[in-house]
């Protein structure tokens, strides 16, 4: 059974109240609800996680190396554009890793432009709202199947 | 009926046989032909156009406009490094698009990390080789079911 | 009545021990108690709350909203120039915030100068020492009954 | 008889269509033809050209020159911006010519701030709609003048 | 009757003495002479005022505004590359201004390549020498007949 | 007695004329009278003046430590973003200066984030509209009674 | 007794496990074993912490003055590049620290050129793997006895 | 047979006329019918061709895989500078390349000591003139020879 | 007989009471008695301006031509680093202007070491105090006599 | 036997001499014949070579293979920050370098942050005075054992 | 008779030792006697000198011009990123100078992009081992002959 | 008897033949014999030393001090844009520098502009062509008088 990580990271549990016009309507839990189910109809399990500590979520990434998550999707939220200590987490572990962003960071402030985890990464999935949250299950899926 | 033009830019002819470790093995022929049935699958038609010249690929941009086509994969090879024309092109039309990239271009030369197309896109998926193409096909349709 | 969250990031438990040349003799408790009671002689409540941890902070920035706090004085500390995640948590909630810093940033090390989370609080008070957060207190309180 | 090339850049020939707040309401053909009145009426003659590749927009400078026109307007379009190609074509003919841009540059994203092809110009009109190729067709008719 | 204000900067008092080659062998005062003839043909009247201070012009600038002129001509010289002052005050005030600069200054020095005041006013002339104060002229007058 | 000299920057006499929306509805002489009845509730004077030349305003500062001024408030408007002139003469001076902003700097045009005069101030206070001036005037009064 | 706290800082709980390549094959807990023996046959005693979460790393800094340790071996991990709130951290406490990196950071990604902490600290050992955490001891210990 | 293009971008077709003080006094054809024959001499054939249009010079790269030409003599004109596109056909053929520039690029405008072709290139000869072709010829010659 | 304008810009009327320990303990009519002296010596007169204010600089600079002025000592304070108007000023006019900096610039503030005005002048004496005056008279006399 | 070279590079032969605040108070003979001393308990040899030159030094990096020795300690001094010769003669020979520097070059000038050496070299150690030169000793010869 | 001065920078006398992949298997000596085969055949004389030492590489330019050579072959080594001194050098004499790289330094560290002495030199030869340098004895000649 | 030391860096021996333009038409011989006669009139005698070699000069800097020179007048030529091992020689003497620049360097190639000794040295002189180095001498000697 393919077990999927599903990594949010800072204020993405005010999903549905923060900033609706960038970050739609729908809150976390019941994005995640939603996700769970198509992964089951793709025959896999996805696990949540949403903290807006740092070292919460460099935690998870190691345990998910030890309980062999088959692979993580993450939106690592604001810690994108500086925190290199969970980039080293990404590049310290063998799970693949997708990033996703709600918005499309390209077309706001420019900060939001650099992403430094991004180069140890498998891919980026940007600006679809929390659906970019099921292509990523696919791409990591896809992913997967081709390196067995 | 739901008309997607899949364009696609400089060098992309050399699918399957351009550094394969990065762009995979597969010609894009083959490639485009497989998504058509994708597509086809959800209900939509693609059409497909390569080209190495800059104003080709406006021209089609326009086109797709004045077509009525439903949405555009982009994937502008090296333009997206430098071509405000093709920005303004996509800035100029009312037809949605995403922006699609074979490989990870964050863990390449630094040159390659700066779009200046994708702040006009929708969004981007980048660097799940010519899958990345589905994941986009599937992101346009997405997208234009909660524009209407 | 208005009820008012002052939060201080990283280093500021050391008050009155750290560099006292630059923020000066007293512990952070005095000073607490101290603004309290000015608060009180203007109708208005403090809460308190320190940490050393970026996450900490971004939770009570999320809890000031959910508890309906009147508004925040925040001094981020050294966060204040890298903390993007902190940034977005202030542009996530409904709550005025008020930047404090306890010495004039201006003039010490280039990277003081920079502030990432100023652009979204409501304004900055810099450099007149604990007796900043006085003048934070005031303008917050002005700010709300304008708003009125 | 005075001849004056009028060469237009990408997206040029969406005039009227594209963002009509930024560009107005009128299409080229018909901007075009109220031109050549104008130019009619101080004894002048215009050729009107648009292309939306780079290529072309070369050839035709090249062709100015050897056939002898008086003069160039030339909007570059986003070829501004990095087409130091089509300013080597200007510095390589004997060629005047004027640089026009219909809005005011400086008041949009940075990137437009930076003219490649200016510093070959004899001169830039900048920000005042389609009326600005009037502008530029006075300019050059009087700095021929002068020169001769 | 449109009343046109002409504000010239900086070492324009010295136009037709000062490195004649860049600015032509014509003094202000003749030049703003013909001027006035050119406006007066277009039944409109030019003040023309001129100093080496900064504060002078923004007065100037103020002054436009409350004594109701229709339009400015501006050729702020070299405050053109650092007076946020001067920027500021065109942004205070509702009377629309027109940039003029005699020489190329796309072609000198790179200090001269950028201009604070540019992104608040309604368009540049750069480079046509004083004629370019005839175009500006044209253009405000232009520009004022439409917003009619 | 104490004595407080209230600088005012270029532009700031349009208060209440001036970008509303940003600068607010009073003008500047209705503001200063306020600011003058604060100053007597805490017994102290304050001189006002207000010019759109840096020189004016370094003559003022030279000229408050010349009638022995108890300190400043300074908003030197556009200045504070380029004048080293201002900054070299509070440097100058024994007066105290505390340094403000009606508007929340940080949250505009980027060139309003760098202020060359801050660091040798005591202090600044941002973005609460003309109150800022009582806070500043209150800031100063405790740094004086602090050094006495 | 010389007491040395011994802190390693974001994903060094993988050392042994994490890319041996760079890294080293040996786990944390064996390596701080070894580690605790050299300093008992330099008649000193190690305490090691090891943390993924910025603010822990913080908070043991704060304790080991509070706990008059004679010195620390920092590796800050990826916090050496950007966190700002352990340099002051450092700066805040009277406690020497010295700063280790496993890997020869110069020979890297740019980014781990810069340190962030290094001015705050008394030296920097890099680039001799763990071996380099005995070479800090000594350092550390050199150094008291100077001051002593 | 060995079989080398000689591929010339933009403008480069005007030589001879153009700049003549910088490029020379001979035509393009003149001194490509002169190369020819050095070519022949050597026992190789040279193919020209010249283009303004980026898309062109990638076309023709392609071309020079799939009819298996020796090497390629290149001369990317201003596109050297920006045309990531050309950089990528070069790095998607097996076919060597020389560039070669015929002024010396370092010693004129800054932006023309910029090549982004060159670090996919096997050499570059600079500012020889179009000796510079003849020079490349031989080096490529030798290059192949070694490879053979 | 030779007349020598010497200009000093903002705060340098602060002179002897402003930093003494960077600027010494003179005033400025002090020193500017004594020049007078020096050059009486010399054969020369000097007349003395000082202003805060940038305009009267320029003003100044052209009456020097107007007047025929054998040359100028400036020292333009703080205007040194940007002050593009003073630059102008000089450029147009054609006296020799010898530029002086009292202390050492270059071992200040980094925005100290930039003069923009130096690329215009014949040469700087920079770090002797109010001697480099002196310095500047002598060499201002000898370029003359070299001109002549 | 083990044969260590311990190169310093420009004014160093000044220690003991120069600033001694920053360098200490012994002579560089005296400290060299301490490190002989220590290196003899060690079972290894050290020769000592100063000099002012960049080019001595080195040669004397290529005298250190042609005589086998067995690794380099190296002071580079101020080439540290420039000389990419001594780097690249580090990059040439086959022989393990050890960084060493007296000072903490990072709580110094910003220029003294950047070596260009450090990224050819082992490691570096760096702000712990002239006892850096036994940890690197130490580190040498433990880094050559390791090797074996 | 043509004499020539082939000038070798730092490193290169490990020519056939240093980095063989990059630089060749070649010792200096070896090629040196093979270009100068060459030479003979070309009716040129060529004379070596190869140094670590700046200065006398600076020396042998001089003597070229005292000994009137025909032309001089510089590979500075590493000297070419950052020595002003040879710039000024070659600037000073009267002898055209050939600049050879034997490996293609813009596919190497981004410091080796970077020529400063380029802009001096008469052009360029970059990349192709030691052949280089007889493509620019080849270059030198034409360039003697057509200035003749 | 107060010693002086003349110190020229690189290519300054072809004072009188090297771009006589820039640099007159006096060879450096003829002017330091000159100024050891204007040195004479001071009651000073200046030893004169000149060197293409940028450790030659560091050593005369150290013998400088160690022979009890008072003073030294230093023209590093091209060192003094990149030599921070000169700026460390002058930093460890207790002997006063002042650098000279024959040239107006201000006037020249930017790199020119940037002096990595100037923050060391006590002044600069620069543009006066060979009199600067009399207008150093006075400098010194002055400078030295002030000192007793």
């Amino acid at each position: 059974m393919k077990k999927i990580l599903v990594l949010n990271g800072p204020n993405l549990n005010l999903l549905g109240k923060r900033e609706p016009t960038i970050y739609g309507n729908n809150t976390l839990d019941y994005l995640i609800e939603d996700l769970k189910k198509t992964a089951a109809s793709y025959g896999a399990v996805t696990e949540a996680f949403q903290s807006n500590h740092e070292g919460d979520l460099i935690d998870q990434i190691h345990h998910a190396e030890e309980e062999n998550y088959t692979g993580i999707i993450l939106n690592p939220g604001a810690f994108t554009h500086y925190s290199y200590a969970i980039r080293d987490a990404i590049a310290s572990v063998n799970v693949p890793v997708v990033e996703v962003h709600i918005s499309n960071v390209h077309a706001r402030e420019s900060f939001r432009r650099e992403s430094v985890t991004a180069p140890v990464t498998v891919g980026q999935i940007v600006g679809f709202g929390f659906f970019g949250y099921e292509l990523a299950l696919k791409a990591l899926l896809e992913y997967i199947k081709r390196g067995e």
